[in-house]
């Protein structure tokens, strides 16, 4: 079934300290929509599902598998499933969509 | 890989009259920056690969499977593979993310 959500009618679920996303699925898709706090760390992870982002407003430190890149604007990624990957937000703090395929379970 | 992009280097494709689209895309997944100019269309359509997608500017008329909402902000919406689709820009344009699932091998 189709669907539309408002973001700000998603519960926030905490990722990290300072790290926040709101979370939209279909079967074969994953939407995090990511809010970073001013210099907040998401630690370095990594996961089986492919995932790329966008950079959806501020400044981001991304590290994948151990190269780091600051984005902006409506700079991309992606992250192949098994890669490791880290981000520290700027000082103005960041917002990320992220895609998962497949959707990660952990977060439905 | 993993790879960055950023969409100024990205070549636009046209998807229809005042619509173009900057494509980046995994295995899994693929990303459309789409941007709309003032009042364009995209006509209905369907395919079968599931869509999901995030506004990120302006505002746009969407329908899916009939049923027509005005998105804006950061709203989100989702197409399940098949189901017919159409969007139409407000008089301010429009810029929208989709992701699709597979990648759309007529993107590639």
């Amino acid at each position: 079934m189709y669907s539309f959500w408002n973001p700000e009618g998603i519960p926030p679920r905490t990722l990290a300290p300072g790290v926040t996303a709101k979370i939209a699925s279909g079967e074969k898709l994953m939407f995090s929509l990511v809010t970073l706090a001013p210099n907040a760390v998401v630690p370095t992870h990594s996961h089986p599902h492919e995932q790329m982002g966008m950079m959806v407003s501020g400044t981001m430190e991304f590290t994948i598998a151990g190269e780091t890149r600051v984005f902006s604007g409506n700079e991309l990624y992606l992250v192949p499933g098994g890669v490791s990957h880290s981000a520290t937000a700027g000082p103005g703090g960041a917002v990320a969509l992220d895609a998962f395929s497949p959707p990660r379970e952990e977060y439905r």
